[in-house]
């Protein structure tokens, strides 16, 4: 996207504690120390790339207070607390250009029923579906093709983005932010097996998504069996997460991509789960426990646990077993070498042995 | 939703062999035994729950008829052959009410080609496309923002959810139930490495969908390249599964989330594939395997297998493997004593070592 | 799809070097050597199927140049350079009949904002929606419900099938091919954890996608925190993948369904990703490079590497330590053995032992 603020706009954005030097430049975009050409804006997130700031060709570059080089000339140094969380917060100027906020109202090709409840400060895109009794709060926007089923309620200052599909009954609150293709509330994968066949147990509960959760692409959240699935407050969940029917997941988790997490499952707050691992069904995950990319959990594990492998163990017995384990071929060649000695050490002078 | 029936309601839809008690309260609410509060039904699904049935505050509570205590006050037991069932009976006509049948009909935003067949009792809804020589069956419903390609047969009362897609040529026989987002016959993933560039084998063949088969949200299913991927009567298949061109699967399957099948496999009837398993391509798995979560198959197993790993092991044997492989430390200690004390006990002038 | 091709049909189609015997049938299927039935083709892709073209039913048979063996009655013989080579050119054929080159021009339910760019040859499908500033090329076929997001730019010669989400300022090059569901340009999972909550770190770069790629359905490309995510030149891509933020993918790559590669990661031009790999954020996979299905990559890989398990290891040690692993309940049995006999040794009254 056109990128254009000059080093002022900047400084006025993120209200730098003090600065140094200056440019003429405008700024363009935005790169890392090594990659960053004139016109780029950097920043010193890691100290462990602080010996780049010197080498840098960025024209403004973000630094934390302790650091004491100098500018080179046309550079500008702008000292902050955090600057990762100063960039965040140039960024989200930046998404406001990228986003622009749409007027409020129903586009004509919307398909809503007579009796949905639209706030009249939210913003229906072109092709929604919205389904008889749902509720969309105020500000909320509907950006293209989503789908809003019977009886849903979406609250206040969401943003569903292109084929999102909330389905009947399900629950949003506030702030809630849905990116492209992410189903709520299909039904939970629940059969009894009778007579040689999978009889359908119907899923006749909903999924309840607490304020600030975000989900990512095409990920999938199935409503209970019955009761609720929920999804606590602060928690960010990645593209093609699967959360099944009755999960309940606590507030401020992180849960990356893929990660799979089975029926009646709990897990607790500020729990990390990271890419691919998959949970067990009617487990508890405890709270603050992170588990590794790929893991397989499959019972309970306390607060604070730290788990890697399948199935897994702590994080440093794990990390040591892989070690002994590319040093099996030589264990084995040892105890044959044992085997021999002794086998060896036993003939003739030791018959009484055997 | 606002569920809400009387014990009379609920004896008459679940039709028990006795019972035992009464309420005076409405059932608003479902719940399991420790969960439930006055106004909530519960049931004992599992016996290792017995002793919950004691104090649960539910005003209704499903039995087995072997079930001896006696019901509180304002508390009704209901006797039933089998617990669970009785309350997938409940929960269906539950469903009736959370998703009425719709009205016959077209909605006047579905897209649909001159010579598509619909059946006069089916239901097309807002925003569907129906390409040219489509067919779709007495009493199917598609809900909303469904795409039907050029030629695909869909059955009879199939239910498809929003945004499904179904590819050209692909078809669906009855009662085919596809929760949102599914894709059925996206090309498969076939190409020939020439000159340095993967040149695209066209796949021109379909995908099979047999009767009774429900597939999860945002699954998906790829044509084959050319003849058929079948799916077999009755299996279900969860979220965010892949089956690859050429897969056969049989009947009565049960294929858990985020599973991935790869091209030209069989998997015979009756097998379970616990979730994020992953089958190679070309092999088949017998009838009544089980396959247990994040497993990788690479090789044909027999009927009745019972595995897990990656690679998969027979169960136990893996399960045994596992708890050794935490001894690992432990046995590359003992090894290393070994051969001190071994190289020790050969030095003659050593007696005093032991 | 209806089949119908004379056998002098198909030897126009794909030029063989040379053929042998007839058939009068007419040509209405494809199948392999030991299902093909009279009116199918068949070929021989793999010399390990040499046999079954003795026995094959098929009327006409693709065979290599030094194939010796002799036609049965009705049946034709056509040699060719690459046996699978020409059956993909024959596909190719069939493909043009069962997806026709649509029409150019924008379908009345099309919405589309009025300062998009749509070239004229382009075919726009029936309620797609392109958004402000959008650009779609020459020839490129949008099928229907497709989702091109503001100032996004769409290459001459691309197919986006139904239900495709382009997000804002996203680019995709020529001959891009993206199956159903595709999201490309969903924001990157990135957060600050700030005073006891995570902090969303707008995501304000985009994805670029060079020519001559295929994604398959439901897969997911985030758009970069800043800058560029990359897909390379003539990649392919399954479904169900899901690429971070800030990926680079270089050129002719093949990633198998369910892959996950997480933030800020480079995989060079020509490796090859097995299903349901995983590779952790911020690492290298060197150029040629071929990971194993479900194995998990946490460090920079050189060119050329051949890696499989989690964590990976070259593959032939992985094969030959997973082949030691399933004896470690008799190498534990071996060690006890071991100690009992050297403890008895060390008895007294066995001096002479050594």
């Amino acid at each position: 996207m056109q990128l254009a603020f000059s080093a002022a706009d900047i400084a006025a954005i993120i209200q730098p504690l003090s600065s140094k030097g200056g440019t003429s430049r405008t700024i363009t975009g935005i790169a890392a120390l090594s990659a960053a050409r004139p016109g780029d804006l950097s920043f010193l997130g890691n100290p462990k790339y602080k010996t780049e700031v010197v080498s840098t060709a960025a024209s403004v570059v973000l630094l934390p207070p302790d650091y004491t080089g100098e500018p080179a000339a046309d550079q500008q140094f702008l000292f902050v607390e955090k600057p990762s969380v100063a960039l965040a917060r140039l960024c989200a100027r930046i998404e406001q250009l990228l986003w622009p906020k749409p007027a409020p109202g129903i586009h004509s090709t919307a398909v809503i029923a007579a009796d949905a409840q639209i706030a009249a400060s939210a913003t229906v895109g072109p092709l929604c579906v919205i389904e008889s009794g749902a509720v969309v709060g105020e500000r909320t926007h509907l950006q293209a093709q989503v789908f809003v089923g019977r009886n849903a309620r979406i609250g206040d200052d969401c943003w569903l983005m292109p084929r999102v599909s909330i389905s009947a009954e399900c629950v949003l609150k506030e702030r809630v932010r849905l990116q492209p293709g992410v189903v709520v509330g299909a039904d939970g994968f629940g059969y009894e097996f009778v007579a040689g066949r999978h009889e359908k147990v119907p899923q006749v509960g909903n999924v309840v998504i607490e304020s600030d959760v975000e989900i990512g692409a095409n990920s999938t959240l199935d409503r209970a069996r019955f009761s609720h699935t929920v999804v606590g407050e602060g928690t960010k969940i990645d593209n093609l997460v699967q959360i099944a029917h009755n999960v309940r997941i606590g507030r401020h988790c992180l849960i990356c991509s893929q990660v799979g997490i089975s029926g009646s499952t709990t897990v607790e707050d500020y729990v990390v789960l990271g890419g691919q691992a998959g949970l067990a069904g009617h487990i508890t995950v405890g709270k603050g426990s992170k588990i590794d990319g790929q893991s397989g959990i499959n019972s309970d594990l306390p607060p604070g646990s730290f788990m890697k492998g399948t199935p897994a163990l702590p994080y440093n017995l794990e990390q040591r077993i892989n070690v002994l384990r590319k040093r099996l071929p030589d264990l084995f060649k040892r105890v044959d070498a044992l085997e021999t000695e002794l086998s060896g050490s036993k003939k003739p002078s030791a018959p009484s042995h055997s």
